[in-house]
């Protein structure tokens, strides 16, 4: 089968790989219908996070059950299936309580390499979660915002405590922010404000539920959002970059027994003690347990009530990958998807 | 009148101040009955926190009020009166939302300097509660430690989530680590780890509610932390101590999902912001909103369903204050009541 493999930064290629196997009782093999490139795959594109070998890409997918193991019991063949990017068994006790992006079983996907044709789906069980009925383009681009940046958005909206009369602020306006955005809407915050510069994400965050658009950063974006509630701070903020600058950003915009909800990947991140404790903020956030949303997700998916899809404004054939990363890097895309 | 000033590091002295005056038409002027040393006062005496003048001491405080403002309406002269280590309105959004300890017209008691025969409460109203009926002995020490070591030990429960069918650990035999387990009893918690290895403070905090004591620190002491819970680390962790090493030893023996309650005021503290991602536990502490709290503890007290004058291991008249500094430094004490 043909799938995506970095060798080095800026250096992605689609080439052969060997078709994956069931291994395990539990597997299961899907034909990957869709996949995109994720913000975190730009940090090894960039050089930020090390390669040291050929690399297959991906972790997010919707594809279509093609075989499974002796032990699989919640999918079949032919069923088209979403998953997150960590596969889980969905039964330990860190699972029950709703983090199975930690399942002590779990198998992060990316190991896997999801920008190919094929997949091998670990704790298929656990893992995959069918799709009701046939969906339209827009739904299936929907189901694969669903596996990561959806779900990633979503769990940062819960976990920055977002809802009905609170002021939600979102750090960083690629996929995951802006659907921080659509999540905190869907949750009912009242107040909603986008911090970002980009006109064409500033547009897509007015339209996912963003009621205020900041464009200023670090201490000047505070002071913004400090104007915009009385001088206290946000309610909930959802910090989706990862930088020690947005880190500080999302907890000083942040009033007194607030939440910050964190899901971008920490990069060079160390927080200084004394002003996290002066803060009184929550703090909660990492790998998103997507697999916890996803049924949720997918309903509002499969009934057109949501439209996360819309964060994708490049497609592009899985052979085209390595222009799909320049876009991305050179961020004249927001988020690509790759059509198999 | 006579109160506690401290010089230098070691240098603890009782000397004429003048007396408190009504300076705003919101404070009170109460006259002490009880005050105490806090494990917070070791760090100028120690000199980790700089004194750059001779600074009045102490924060914690029951008193009799003596005299009131022209605006103060709910407490009155001869009243006997619990507050927090900061002065709060009670009326502003932030307090309303329960984190008084960061409203935004909070004055630090500790600025004013508890330690002392007479004292100045600013905004009387938000700040004090009147005390019903006379107090035994024991009593009056329990609502003295709801002034801070009480209230904060119950706000770290709080934080940490602790309740039924949960496993809470705590990370520092003080006073406030004493008090958490005190709290998380109280809140309902199935199984208490006391982290501790001197023999007196195992027997209060076992007296508390403490299931378990496990000595270790560190490395060892999270492993013993994950023996015991099956691998998984606990639901709940207390933080009472504040320096890296203890930060580090709650974030890792709490599993993912879990919550991390921290109230030692933090010193030299940088949190890495990668390891703390991947833990997927929740962060919160800081200074506590006693005062959210104080009703219902002096309830607790005066009922005598909770004890927590006991951590009281030593009592001196004011004019000894010095020795009390001395017995807490040397680890003679845990906490040092001061009557006046």
């Amino acid at each position: 089968m043909r799938g995506v493999v970095m060798h080095a930064p800026r250096d992605v290629r689609v080439e052969e790989r060997p078709d994956p196997v069931i291994e395990q009782p539990t597997d299961a093999v899907i034909r990957v219908s869709v996949a995109c490139i994720c913000g975190s795959d730009l940090w090894p594109y960039r050089g930020t996070d090390p390669i040291d070998r050929p690399t297959p890409m991906g972790h997010e997918y919707v594809g279509v059950v093609e075989q499974i193991g002796a032990d699989v019991r919640n999918v079949a063949v032919g069923d088209l299936v979403v998953g997150s990017f960590f596969a889980s068994d969905n039964t330990c006790e860190i699972c029950r309580a709703g983090y199975q992006s930690h399942c002590v079983h779990r198998v992060p996907m990316g190991a896997l390499g999801t920008q190919a044709e094929l997949l091998r789906v670990p704790l298929a069980d656990g893992t995959l979660v069918a799709v009701p009925g046939d969906p339209t383009p827009a739904q299936l681009r929907g189901l694969l915002a669903a596996s990561d940046v959806l779900g990633t958005g979503w769990f940062a909206a819960v976990a920055a405590a977002a809802g009905p009369g609170r002021t939600v602020a979102v750090v960083g306006d690629g996929a995951v922010g802006l659907l921080g955005v659509l999540a905190a809407k869907q949750l009912g915050a009242e107040r909603i404000i986008a911090m970002s510069r980009h006109a064409d994400r500033q547009e897509l965050a007015r339209r996912f539920g963003a009621t205020d658009v900041v464009e200023e950063r670090g201490d000047a974006g505070v002071q913004a959002i400090k104007d915009l509630t009385d001088g206290l701070g946000a309610h909930s903020t959802i910090e989706a970059v990862g930088t020690q600058e947005s880190m500080m950003q999302a907890i000083r915009s942040t009033r007194a027994g607030g939440h910050v909800g964190y899901v971008g990947v920490s990069h060079d991140v160390e927080l200084p003690g004394q002003e996290l404790f002066f803060s009184g903020v929550h703090l909660h956030g990492g790998p998103a347990p997507v697999r916890e949303y996803l049924p949720a997700l997918i309903d509002l998916i499969m009934t057109d009530r949501i439209d996360p899809g819309a964060v994708f404004d490049l497609t592009l054939p899985l052979a085209d990958a390595a222009e799909g990363y320049r876009a991305m890097d050179e961020r004249r895309a927001t988020k690509v998807l790759l059509t198999l």
